[in-house]
C-alpha cells in the first residue's frame, strides 16, 4: 500500500451511479454542516468534566475498541495473524487476575494494530478510522507495519495540543448535545460539574438500570446496595426497590436526562401481578431466585420501566437480542466488552405487546427499539413503529451501523414505516474521536438512499433534502425531547 | 412543496442506471399495455353489481385504507402529529360503541390526510396515491394542508362523472378478470347479478372459510350457523360440517370461483385422524374446545381444504404469519383491519410437509403460498416451489408489495425457483381506484429486475420481454385456471 | 429464441454501472487466470483414477444434477410442463424398485432438458450450463426443443475426444487441487492409485462420517459394521467406536485429507459426559435408542469431531440446516439427492458455543461453517467468525451459490467479519464439467462487490485486486492447509 496523501474523497460512501451520486451530493451539502445530536452513546461524562489531554494513541484508539480488538484476535494463529496477538490481552486489555500477563507497551500495541490494517478492508472500522486519522488527527501516512512508529509519534504529538482536549473537540465536532450512559446508582457528579460550568444542556445522562433488573446475576446484591445508597433508602422489599428506582430516575431527570436504556437478552415485557413480583424480588434478596423467575422478573421490570416513563417522561430505549460474553472463559479472564457479544434471533411482535397495548397510545410515552437482528426490520419493527404512536424504530445498531447495514435498514424500513417513525441517527459509540465519522457516514448513506428515490422519481429533490435534514438532525431532537 | 404540475414521470420506479433503465423501458413498453388480471383482491362484488357512483373522497380513499390510517395514527401526539388525529376514529373509522365519538365530516378527514402527505415519503402508499391522483382523478395539485379543500372539491366533482362509475373504470383500467373474496356462507347474489348481465367471467368469487376453521373464536357458532343455512343443512357434527363446506365450495365453483383463500396464523397443515377431528368439532359445537385443540383442528382443516381442492379444482391460497389485532383494546373499540396487524416469523418447510407429501405431485392440486416474512423466500419457499409441481410462490404481499420489497422478492426467489414457479402479480387490494397503480408498479419493478439481468448478460432482451409478459399476464392466468 | 452464436460475454455477471464494471474488469483480469483450488466438492476420485471417457450427455449433465431435475419436476402437470416429465424418474433417476419404470433413453432425457431451457432463466444453473456449453463443450447452438438432437450429437462427439477425458480437463481447467468427499469407511483405493501416479497432492479425500453419527437411522448398523471392518476392529462399545473413527481419520490424513465434513440437521455441539455417551451408543448398538438420545449423541459427536480435529489437524467443516428428503415417498421410491432437500431456520450462536468455548482459540483447530439460511450471515455467523480465531465463514452454499446470493453474502458478512475470516470460494459441486463455471462466477461476483467498494471510495483499487486474489486463491489455500 503506497503512502498516498491521507485525504478523504468527498464522494466516499456515496452510491456509484453518477445521477444518484449527484443528487446525493446535493442532499449531503445540506446535511453535512448540521450540528451533531448524539442522544445515545457511551462516552463518559468525566471526559468532558475533566477535559484532560488524551493519553497515548493505543490506549485511546486501540485497547477500548471492541471492533478492533475482535478483528485482530480473530486471525490469531492463522496465516494472517499479527505477530504477538493471541487474545485481547495482547492489545492491552487488562486481565482480572493481577498476576496474568498482558501487553502494557502502548507503542507495541500500536504496532500490532497498524500491522493489521489490511484486515479492516470493507469494514466500517476502516471508514471511521480513516476519518479520524485524516480529519481529526491529520495523519501523514496510513497505518502499516512500516509506518507504525511514525504514526504513533505523530498522533502522540497531536494529542498533546490544546485543540485536542475533549471540550475543544466538542466544539470543533459541532456537537450540540451529547448523552452519556450511566448506572442507576451514579451520583452524576461529573454532570453536576459540567452544569456548573454551563455545559448542563450539552452533556446529559441516560439512566441504565440493567444490572438491577436481573436478580440472578452475581453482582445483583452489590448493585441493589449501591442503588439503595444512592437513593438514601435501604432496599428490603419490592416496594422499597421500586421506590429507590423511582428516586434515581427523578435524580436523572433533574440532571437533564432524557432517556433510559435497556439491554436485555430478549424483548419480553410481560408484567407479573404485584404479589408475584414482590415474591420474586424477595427471593432475589434471599439469593434463592431461579433463572426462570429472574427472567420473568426482568420482563416485568421492562413493563414497569415503561410505566415509570409514562410518569416521568424519560424516553425508553430498548436494545435486546445480544448474547453477551459468548466465551465465558475469555470474559472470566478479561471482563466484558472485548468483542465476544453475539446477536441472536429475537422476537418483538409478541414480546412488546404488553407494553404497546398498555402505553402504545399514551401521549407521554416514547419507546425506541433497536436491534442487530435485521430480519425483524421489515417483518416486525417497521410494522409496529408504523402504527403505535409511542414507538420509534432506532437507528441500525452495532454491527449494522455500517454503509451497507444502514442502507439495508432504510430499504427494509421506509416502505412500511416511512421516515418519521425512525429515531434518526444515534452513534452509540464510546470512541469520542469517531463521533464525527459516525455521523458523517450515516449522513452519506442516508443521502445515497434518498438520492436513489429521487432518481427513481419516487421523491422530489426538495423533499429528499428536507428528509435528509430530518434524519440527521430534527428526528433525533424530536425523539429525545427535553423534559419539563 | 411547490404545487408542481401533477404528472407521473415515465421512468418512475425504474432503476437509476442508464443502461438498465433503457432495457427496462423496452420491457415495460411491452408489459404496460397488457390487460390486468386481478386474481386475488378484496374489492366487493356489490361495487360492480350496483355500479353506483362513489361517495365522498374521504370515505373512498382515506377511511378504509389501513396503510393510510396507520401512518397518521403512528404520529399521534408527536412533533409531526396531524392535528386532531389520535386514533383511527379521527379518520372516520366508526367505533363499535354507537355512543363513542368519531369524525364524521369527510372534508375534515380529507384535510387530515392531506396535511399528512409528507409522512408517506418513500412508501408505496405515496406511489399508489400519486398514480390514482394523476391518472384516475386528474388532480390539479398535490395534497397538502393548503390544497386540501381544492383537492376535495375536485375529486368530489370527478367522482360524480359517469366515467368514474365502477364498471366504466373496469373497462378503462383494462381489467380482464377480477376475483373478489367472499365468506363461505356468501350467497353470491351480486356475482349472480353480474353473471346475468354478462359479467360472469369478469368478476368471480373466492372461497374464504377462515372463520369456520377456528373453533375457539367467539363468532364461530354464528359462522357455522350461517354456513349451515347457506348449505341448507344443519351442522351437527363433523360429517355435516364437512358436507356443508363441500356444498358451499361447489356453489362457489358454480359461480365461477377459481380459488380458496386461507389466512391462518401459522402454516401448519398436519391432519388429525377422523375420530379426533370429529371429537374436537363436537367440542367446538359444545363450546368446550381448548385453544390447543382449536389450533390442531385449524391445521387439520387446511389439510382437508387441500384434499377438497384436489377434488373440485379450486386453487388453494395460503397466506399465514400475521398476528392480527395486535392491540386488543383498539380492535375491541374499532374493529379489525385498521392497521394493527403485525407479521411474525413463520415456519413453512415442516408445516407444509403434510400437504405437499400428500398432494404436492397431484396434477389436480395447486397451492399458492404468500408470506410477509421475507426471510423465508430464499430459505424455504423458493426451494419448496422449485420442486413440488403443485406449489407456486405467491407475489410479495402486503407490506412487501412495494418497490424495494418486490425487487428483493425477485432477487431472493428467482435464482432458486426461476420465474415459472411464481404466481405472477396479484394486487390484494380493497382500494378499487388503486388497482392500475399496483399493477403498474409491479410491472415497473419486474422490468427493472429483468433489465438488470439483461445488462449483466444473464438474460437476453427478448427473453426478458417474454418473461415480463409472463409475470404480468400469463402466469396469473395459468396459476388460477378456470374450472371445468 | 434465435440460435445466436454461442459465446459468453466478457462482462457477464459484472455490475451494470459503467464505473463499477470498469473496476471489476481490472480486478477480474487478475483473478480469472488463477488456478482453481477446489477444497470442497463431490466429484468422485474414481473419475480421475479411471480417467475414462464420459458417458452420454444426459447421464453426464442431466440425471445427476438435482438443480436441473427439480426444476423440470416443479412444472409437471402445469401449463409449462415438459412433455413426459412427471417426476425424477422421467429424467433417468432409477427407482429403487427394479420393476418400476424410468426413462432409460438418454436422447429422450436430453430432449426433455433442452425443451425446458427457458425455465432456467435467472438461475445459476443457466449460467453454469452456458459456460459449460460454450467453453467446455463448444456447443454450436443453445438448448431448445428444436436443437436438442443436434446438441446431443455434438456433445456426444465432443465427449469422445481424448481432450475431454477427466485428467485432460483437470489440466485444462487449471485445477491445482481437488478435494473429494468420502465416507468414513472408504478404503481410498482410488486416492492411492492416483497417488501412485503422482496425483496424490492434486486429489485429496475428505472425511465425512455423517451416517455414523446418527444412531437411529436404519442404515446405522451397516455403517458401523463397515467402519469396524475398515478400521480392522469390531465396534462393540463407545470406546471401540471412537477408536475406529480415530483410526479412519488417521487413514484419511495419511491419504492427504485436509478436512472433515458434517451435514447435520442442526448445529448443536453440546457434549455429553462420557458415561452418558457410552450408554447411548450401547442403546444404538442394541437398536433401542430414542430419537432424542440419537439427536443428543449426534451433537455430542460434533464436539468429539472438533476434539479430534485439534488432535489430528483436519479442518472441521459444518453445514447444517437442511431438512433432507422432504417428500418421504419420493425418496422411498427414488432415493436421496433428487431435489427434495429444503433449508430450515438454524441457530448458530448458542449451538456452536460448546465447541467455540472449548477450542475456538486453539491454534490447532479450524472450523468452517456453511449455511443456506442467509438470515444468520449478519446476525450470527459473521460476528462469530469475526472474533474466534478457529472459525472461518464458509462460502455461500447450495441455493446461495448464485450471482445475487454471493453478492448478498459479501454485503452481509464483510462489514462485520472482513474478508480474511471467510473461507474463500468452494464450489461444492458434483458436476465435474461445471467446476470452471462455478469458480468463474464467484470471481465475477467478488470482483463486482470489490469494485463497488472502490468506486464508493471505501477501498483502493490495488487493495481490491489483492483482496480478489485472496478470495479466489489464497484464502481457500490458507483455510485448508496441508497436514504435517
Amino acid at each position: 500500500m503506497p503512502a498516498t496523501p491521507w485525504t478523504l474523497h468527498p464522494d466516499r460512501a456515496l452510491p456509484a451511479d453518477p445521477a444518484v451520486r449527484a443528487a446525493a451530493r446535493e442532499i449531503l451539502a445540506e446535511t453535512a454542516p448540521l450540528p451533531i445530536v448524539a442522544m445515545h452513546g457511551h462516552v463518559e461524562a468525566s471526559l468532558l468534566a475533566d477535559d484532560a489531554p488524551f493519553g497515548d494513541p493505543a490506549t485511546l484508539l486501540v485497547t477500548p475498541d471492541h471492533y478492533l480488538v475482535r478483528m485482530l484476535v480473530s486471525q490469531a494463529g492463522g496465516a494472517r495473524a499479527v505477530p504477538g496477538v493471541r487474545g485481547p490481552q495482547d492489545l492491552g486489555v487488562r486481565p482480572r487476575d493481577p498476576g496474568a500477563p498482558y501487553e502494557t507497551d502502548p507503542r507495541e500495541i500500536w504496532r500490532r494494530f497498524c500491522t493489521a490494517w489490511p484486515l479492516f478492508r470493507g469494514t466500517p472500522t476502516r471508514f471511521w478510522l480513516e476519518h479520524t486519522f485524516a480529519e481529526v488527527l491529520e495523519a501523514p501516512v496510513r497505518p502499516s507495519a512500516e509506518t507504525a512508529d511514525e504514526l504513533y509519534d505523530h498522533v502522540t504529538a497531536r494529542l498533546a495540543l490544546p485543540a485536542m482536549r475533549p471540550r475543544a473537540l466538542f466544539e470543533r465536532f459541532g456537537i450540540e448535545i451529547l448523552s452519556t450512559t450511566d448506572p442507576a446508582h451514579a451520583r452524576l457528579d461529573h454532570h453536576a460539574a459540567l452544569a456548573a460550568e454551563g455545559w448542563g444542556e450539552r452533556v446529559v445522562p441516560t439512566f441504565r438500570p440493567d444490572p438491577l433488573l436481573h436478580l440472578d446475576r452475581a453482582d445483583w446484591p452489590a448493585q441493589v446496595a449501591a442503588l439503595g445508597e444512592a437513593a438514601g433508602t435501604e432496599v428490603v422489599d419490592y416496594a422499597s426497590y421500586l421506590a429507590a428506582i423511582r428516586d434515581r430516575r427523578a435524580a436523572f431527570v433533574a440532571a437533564g436526562a432524557r432517556a433510559t436504556d435497556h439491554g436485555h437478552l430478549g424483548a419480553d415485557t410481560t408484567p407479573l401481578d404485584d404479589a408475584e413480583a414482590a415474591r420474586i424480588l424477595a427471593a432475589g434478596l434471599a439469593r434463592t431466585v431461579t433463572a426462570d423467575e429472574a427472567r420473568a422478573f426482568s420482563a416485568h421490570m421492562l413493563f414497569q420501566m415503561a410505566a415509570m416513563s409514562v410518569e416521568d417522561g424519560l424516553v425508553m430505549q430498548l436494545h435486546p437480542g445480544v448474547l453477551r460474553d459468548h466465551d465465558r472463559d475469555v470474559v472470566e479472564r478479561l471482563g466484558p466488552d472485548v468483542g465476544y457479544d453475539i446477536p441472536v434471533a429475537t422476537e418483538y411482535a409478541r414480546s412488546l405487546r404488553p407494553v404497546l397495548e398498555a402505553f402504545g397510545h399514551h401521549p407521554g410515552f416514547r419507546l425506541v427499539v433497536f436491534t442487530i437482528d435485521e430480519t425483524v426490520f421489515s417483518r416486525e419493527l417497521a410494522p409496529l413503529a408504523g402504527v403505535y404512536p409511542a414507538m420509534r424504530l432506532g437507528a441500525p445498531w452495532w454491527f449494522l451501523d455500517s454503509p451497507d447495514g444502514m442502507r439495508r435498514y432504510r430499504e427494509a424500513v421506509t416502505e412500511t414505516a416511512g421516515f418519521a417513525n425512525t429515531s434518526g441517527f444515534v452513534d452509540d459509540t464510546r470512541a469520542y474521536l469517531s463521533i464525527p465519522a459516525r455521523h458523517d457516514l450515516a449522513r452519506r448513506v442516508d443521502a445515497g438512499y434518498l438520492a436513489r428515490l429521487v432518481v427513481e422519481h419516487r421523491l422530489d429533490l426538495d423533499e429528499a433534502v428536507e428528509t435528509g435534514i430530518d434524519l440527521a438532525y430534527r428526528l433525533p431532537r424530536e425523539t429525545y425531547p427535553a423534559i419539563g
